[in-house]
């Protein structure tokens, strides 16, 4: 006995959320995420980096050796560890374990541990909340069914931006900030996008009224991917209050989801 | 005779507004908040504090009074003073008339009686303005409808404003602004949400082109939450549509415009 | 004869475009209020002030002489003058002559002339252009249906800018530009807007975290008004597809402009 | 035998998509438009241009010489030559070798050579994805009729900037950067649209105030155009919820799914 068991064992306290010690374990999960990408983020501040370095250096090790215990045994426990190494998530869980090996050999590299905070994706897993999962996947189907369109409106603002752009270049010259074409492109998606930093900002007259445009044209195209969205989503939630049921007796099929004798004709569906 | 009228004459003039002496009080308060808040803004001007400073002090403090008393007279008057107290509007009357006494204490402190603004919520109360509580409740159920997603589509920007903003910590590096991963955090969040500052602004060629990759991505994005409301307003204002009879076979509301025969039960309507 | 005709024959030039000569007038009229607007703009540059200042002055004058004549020949020729004196075009068309009046009294008086912009309404007017009469009110009627929504959105913002504007003075401070409360809440306006000018930036970790919140709400918020707007929108143009006929045989009411007989029935509308 | 199978054969290649070799012809020829754009983009970078200055102006003539010849062959090879040359492909075809032999003579012209880039649009064709085709054209069909409302919000924007602009060079005046009334303007522009360079920015307490004014105003009405392309949209796809029936007495096609009568004859369907 006990070799499959504990594998057994190990396998619902790491992968399953719905005993009382895979969830504990969760959480613990959950936590040490959180501590990890904070100690990242708190490592690359001057201040703090002179008072606690070694300390964060120790936590960052310690979570290090901890995500690595873990990674393998979920390699161990899982029935088929090629499929889960090379799943989403198990990728996620490799390129957040290896920067720090990394950080060993490359000064700077243990800074892409940052990459770990994808692993609080896990998080929906953990809450059980099936209706952020269903709000995600509605989300991901209204953007994926308008992606025709999305490219489209891409490419014409890719196009605009790259052409205006040019013509800055040649308008406002190296000596206003537009030093090359590349940078010229860079302020056209600054001021498109209606970022606008203003580190470049047209000086003659004539970059003052192309700007305007670009400008007005990026106001107003905002409108075209909002416009793309809300079409497909409203589309999309209207599909899903209706039912495919038809009526029996009359053929009628615009039921709604919660019906259950046909408005057109009274027959039970 | 006496303590009991009196108790519900000043529940009357303070917390009605159908008699004439409670439309009177209510706006004769309405203007004391305004002049409050006003107050403490310009408070905070170098120049009219040298100038007024005492005067200011003194209006504060006539006002404060008021209010206190007014607050007294509220839980005096109220047949159950604890629920007042506890209620939304009970807490924010308290909240509003501490900060003057906390800046006895504490320097500044008196600056936070700028929440006294939100007194003004009753003005609702006293415009009698149905259809304005009738439109926030309908933008509210909009909201709360449509949380999950929401929710979902921060959680991805956030997710998108850490990673890319630690990469850019690492690409352009402190020389350039960046001076840590927070700060770097802080200029992704400035630039996807399209305020852009210009602070800080990547000066690397890569830094630029990571920095269009995030402007076109808060561009496009904006359409997420954009799309999520809309379709969720449509769907409220779609349900004006529905008709206002009830099946007299089973009590059921929510029917259609053209619908016939109940959903529910089969019978017609 | 004439007293009458004459009057006439004015009031079809200037108010009608239905003639030729009120056509040929209506376009002149156009030309001259595009030029005074122009000749008001290049009059505030410095170069070209001090070139063809004098030039500048005689036209403005020519223009406003003229301009006032045809006011006078409006409210000879017009019905009911006073009617028109008091109408929102007889305004502007005051408004548009006074400022060179009161420039000879007033210095910078004259730029007030500005308003004659406003004159080039009546260009809808003279282009006959039926559908940007309908496509202005289908917008008015949208926003004014949604005005109620817009309020209070607009009550949430501007409470959010005060409190977290007064906030952000105490977190700054003046030493960080944040001089004054009135200042900051400009700074939140700027913001919350996502405008984002630069010369007002948190400087503090604390300034940079309110200012981030800040910015996401001012991200996400902007939905609301789309929202209301769209959802206004797509009712309104829901409507507008629709006759109001009744097929006769079945009574169904719910055709299509274009619609010639009933599609439930067929019988003829 | 001979000349006009050659001729058809190169008509092949060229203009189609569908044989092999017309199909490795599109692919070389996308390349190269991307390789020339490339260029140009590289030529302007002030380092590169001393390092493979040569290099690039070797590359550009022969692309440049390429395109010319393969100019010539389509007009020698399509049936209607003048109609290809004045058709959209056409100009553009011309217009983006032109610029290299312009450069000759004219400093900088060549920059105009980044109109290539609108070459790109063949890649739809080549890539033949129909979808796009379609995407575009119900984008297309969007904006179209819209066209009218968006006429009159831009002649709103357009009226308040002028307005706005003007009366801000008033408060603020040139020695807060306010130059001029176009550059006032041109700063009007910059805040409505929420690009917010910085570069102009009000410093009295009035500008601010009329500048928070216009933002509020600019945030608040990037909802109507959104809101105009949305109703649109939804219209429009909307639209694709009408049946393909075709009523077989009078052809007439737009049928509504529910229809059972010809609406235009009342046939049966």
């Amino acid at each position: 006995m006990a070799d499959k068991p504990i594998k057994e064992k190990i396998y619902e306290v790491i992968f399953e959320a719905d005993t009382i010690t895979g969830k504990v374990f969760d959480i613990i999960l959950l936590v040490a995420i959180i501590l990890s990408v904070v100690i990242v983020m708190l490592d690359s501040v001057d201040g703090l980096v002179q008072k606690y370095g070694i300390l964060f250096t120790i936590i960052e090790w310690i979570l290090t050796i901890l995500f690595t215990i873990e990674y393998f045994l979920r390699i161990y426990s899982v029935k088929k560890p090629l499929k889960y190494i090379f799943s989403f998530y198990g990728i996620i869980d490799l390129l957040s374990i290896l920067p720090t090996y990394i950080g060993l050999f490359l000064a700077g590299g243990h800074y892409l541990m940052i990459i770990r905070i994808l692993r609080l994706l896990r998080v929906f897993r953990v809450l059980k909340l099936a209706r952020y999962v269903t709000a995600a996947r509605s989300l991901g189907a209204a953007l994926s069914s308008s992606k025709a369109k999305i490219i489209v409106f891409l490419e014409v603002v890719i196009s605009v931006v790259i052409i205006l752009g040019s013509i800055m270049y040649l308008v406002e010259g190296p000596e206003n900030g537009f030093t090359s074409i590349p940078v010229s492109i860079y302020w056209a998606i600054v001021t498109i996008t209606t970022v606008g930093y203003g580190d470049i900002a047209p000086q003659t007259v004539t970059g003052q009224l192309l700007a305007s445009v670009l400008m007005i044209i990026g106001y107003a195209i905002i409108a075209v991917p909002t416009g793309i969205i809300s079409s497909e989503m409203i589309r999309g939630s209207g599909q899903k209050g209706k039912t495919s049921r038809i009526c029996q007796n009359c053929m009628f099929e615009d039921h709604d989801l919660d019906a259950k004798y046909c408005k057109k004709c009274g027959g039970k569906l």
